[in-house]
């Protein structure tokens, strides 16, 4: 049995992991830490788990194997980098991981505390990324959005020589993605009957999408398809989870094309377009494209637009989910091992 | 592996059978019927079950060893009674095999197709009667108004001499209790940001909730206790799943009573109160009560009131998932195969 | 025009009282206070009060005729005092002039800064007591949860001589009875698909509605109706507005009684179970009960419950637009004024 | 005062009405119209217009001044078609004027029963035509989805030259959009905790965009600006009300652009991006935009997309309070005639 620690459990993402680690036949949970809980059980935070035998702890156990971390950025490296140091296996929600250097602290404003160790993480991304994945000791694993985004992207990209494409990725996220927090904003009063756009003047997750992007078609030779203009618009919709993401590529050059719909083991290509209960609480990235758009709508003869969505549970393939799915790949387990479960309807 | 058939699996009972028997290791489902849907795959209507190998049939086969169904009443008997006859299993999601033949007629308005069958269903709710189930043939799955009401006030009772009490039930329940309908009433625009009473002039779980607490207290020689006066009031709030059920007991012989909190395989006494999210997707109930109130409230010497919670989910405790532990109960497998996940947070 | 100043604009009874006023043709909001955005543009607190010409102070004008204070308890009778001494007319949005001094210290655990202004107030509740209201200077208004309770209960007792009798509440609010607050509880994922009970071990309300209940049956000489046992549960429901609440009056001696359906201005009664969307956004509150209970379940000969559901906007009848309705009694306006709009449905 | 007929006051649309000419001192509805209702008084069918004095007839009265119609598109033209030939003026929210008869019988695949009237009918979007509304006899009353798209997209090509240009309209609707209806995917239990895209091969409203967008720009002498790829995807977000159009313009040619922000009676700029909830109830449409977005991207030197933002209230601006504002430009009332009131918050 594999013996996992959890970082900050008492987060969306952390009480996920247990959710989900509480289905695997080869771990158990045996250390587990939250910010401002340390010394209660576990069920007196989660009522619902008022059985589990934890107690929160204000330092994780060395005796763990691996350990993930659901502590916010910058707090995640700095536990992490000793941990990482002493041969803990490490993966990582947060983003301290998924970027270079200068990349990461242009974008997050904050100075990296263990910057010598960003090369001993891999991106967790099994659908673009899934060799590296098994052979890796510390996973990066990806944010939710670019989860959403990069896995039909990179499907399109993969077949289409697209140069000088702009990107529009117009992406609707559930109330969760915004974590157990306490601001206003996300109040029920709030968040009810609304929907809004908000860091319009740049969300952090674009960076991720475009360097793993890029990366990606770089690893496949498709460096010239490596689109030179994303634009992504983050909202917030009145639910509780979910992602789902409207893709638009434009480009003067998309002109009967064909993209090779492989299914994976979760992500599966389907026939109508997809809506996020059908993967809520599961770990399933369904995507879903029409022909090309301007063909369709005949406002022209030669296409111009081509349109994909995607849905993902942002706390199961948006964050614990794959995390656990980048375990089993790391250790040898079947992919779905503790991830077999079907979605929640209604 | 036990061969399962599902009647009606279309509905939002027959759907939660199929995610909760997919996490069974000792069945397999082998055929599933859908009114209107004869013919189609099953993803075709669930998108989430796109890779389930099952088409909707016309007919149960009779090959199966045990069918559940999810029709409504008399639908349901209709199609049961002959399955019975045969020989075959049946767990009843309906009421048609609840009640003694002259309420059941005189409360659902129709003539029972097969009231010489009556005798061949034990009432399955596991708290109250759990032999009997061990050793039946046929289940009444219990309603789930009468699953809230039920476990807490049978505890109540067997405890407590409460001759001459007046028994309040304000039940709150989600809106996938109605079932998968098309009333206007159910529309979305309807009842989010809403509230509201129905059924005021008789609910059909009301009688139910009197004979089978009546039937509990007889069984264990508390006939004295059985509550006169039972009012019961159904709201409908505006969530998915869930059922909130408040009961208070009142009568002028409530003096420094102590019911003895008892925990079953699934009941849980909690010690703040709880809420429906905590039972979410789990075939949990969780039970709490205050001491009695007016001792708290300080409005007079002599307590006359006892207040008592109870939380399940509306379509796994008060449907589909209990209807698997009466299975695993007749069977013989550990109770809590198949059920034993984790309430889904947030 | 009346001159008027509001107190704390920023919370929800705050802006709900703008919102009322803007449609007063008798008045204008001439100060608006806020407790941490003095200075701000009330259109850069709330984008949809973009054009309104208001800049929140840090103090309130002392050239208003009349000041609403939105602000919470003991702070709000702080600000009010000295406005109250230099004869400013005052309507108190908080519990702090609504109970006398003794059960107004041990229910809310803090010491007046002025008891004795506590005689300067009238309980603006219209149904109950108009008279007093029209004469008023100062007016305490009523808690949401009173509203609801008293208006039914008053109508009740007023017509019935039930000695001995027991009062069951059971209340269900939306979440803008919290206010504007940070609570990490009311996050729209904790709140959504969830319902919860709270302040099991005595919610503030309560004795505010014993009081006033009281007062209001010995000022009719009902003094002997007084129901000597009050049971008050406040649920939380996932809705934005509205009160909903269902109360029990269980008595031996209920038999063959009829309550003189009244209506008044704003309180109507309604022949079918009215939902709390039928109210929102207006100041009506809905009343309607069925026969005695017992008698439609018969169960019993001899009725022993009457069973009474109100609703109300907890934002307006329940807070705003009564503090309106009373400021249109004080000042001779027709009652109606600036609250003539109806409900928005759906 | 102007007597008011409204054909199908049963539906979302038609309640509406009701509930916006209620504050309106100009006018009296006087006759209505209701499908399955006829003979009901309207408080039969709406609660909380218990005391509203009318009774829903079969048929309009002739002797009222001005006929709004409610009813879905076909039905609506063969009821209004006699009216508008006795010289009744008529305001159709229905599509049946709004198109060229060509492209509204390809589009909605009916047979249009009064083609000859088509001209008699004048598109009614104030925004762009005021003039022609002030001299109609009958308003064509524009749909929904075009509202929030056109008013943004006309400031947009009026004052930049952006031959060639793609625009991507992504739009989310709340669910009363989709009117009172029975159809099961509108239940709550489907649509709440959920997101999803529809009419993905083609949506009837883009063609009317496409339409009056081009006709808007040959009137301002803007032909060359004409867009020529026109992408809509409409989607479901889990709300009540509201339009939230997110609007991406993409050309080689946009630099430097400065788009004139003028504000008119309802439509205003804003300085934050706007939410849905900042204009519920009220007939306002807020619009925002950043910068040229590449630029602010800072992926290329010369700016390649521009992105707008505008809300709207489907039910108001989007369709009863606009045909209201055409009502006050037909008979010269003030603009803001009973459409004067704030936002209803939160």
């Amino acid at each position: 049995m594999l013996k996992i620690g959890i970082l900050n459990v008492t987060g969306y993402g952390g009480s996920e992991l247990v959710r989900i680690l509480h289905e695997h036949p080869e771990v158990q949970i045996k250390s587990i830490t939250g910010r401002s809980n340390a010394g209660k059980k576990i069920g007196e935070v989660f009522p619902y788990l008022d059985d589990y035998p934890l107690t929160i702890e204000s330092e994780v156990s060395k005796k763990v194997d691996l350990v993930f971390s659901a502590l916010p950025h910058k707090a995640s490296a700095e536990i992490l980098g000793p941990l990482v140091k002493s041969g803990i296996k490490c993966i990582d929600l947060s983003a301290d991981f998924r970027l270079p250097i200068h990349l990461y602290e242009s974008v997050y404003k904050v100075k990296h505390p263990y910057p010598e160790l960003l090369e001993k993480f891999t991106y967790g991304l099994p659908e673009l990324f899934k060799e590296e994945i098994k052979n890796a000791d510390n996973i990066a694993n990806p944010g939710c959005f670019p989860t959403g985004a990069l896995i039909p992207l990179s499907q399109f990209y993969k077949q289409n020589n697209n140069e000088n494409s702009t990107v529009i990725i117009d992406s609707k996220t559930g109330i969760s993605g915004a974590g157990r927090s306490k601001n206003i904003d996300f109040n029920f009063s709030e968040i009810s009957d609304n929907f809004s756009a908000y860091s319009l003047d740049g969300h952090r997750h674009q960076p991720e999408i475009n360097y793993h992007l890029s990366r990606y078609l770089k690893n496949n030779e498709k460096e010239s398809y490596v689109p030179q203009n994303i634009i992504f618009t983050p909202h917030l919709s009145p639910m509780i989870r979910g992602i789902f993401t409207t893709c638009y590529i434009i480009s003067s050059k998309i002109k009967n094309i064909e993209i090779d719909k492989k299914n994976t083991t979760f992500t599966k290509w389907v026939k109508t377009s997809p809506n996020v209960k059908n993967v809520r609480g599961s770990n399933n990235c369904l995507i879903y494209s029409d022909q090309p758009i301007s063909e369709k709508n005949k406002t022209k003869d030669d296409a111009k637009a081509y349109r994909m969505i995607s849905v993902i549970d942002n706390l199961v393939k948006g964050a614990a989910g794959q995390a656990v799915h980048n375990m089993n790949l790391m250790y040898g387990f079947p992919e779905k091992m503790g991830l077999d479960n079907l979605a929640i309807y209604p």
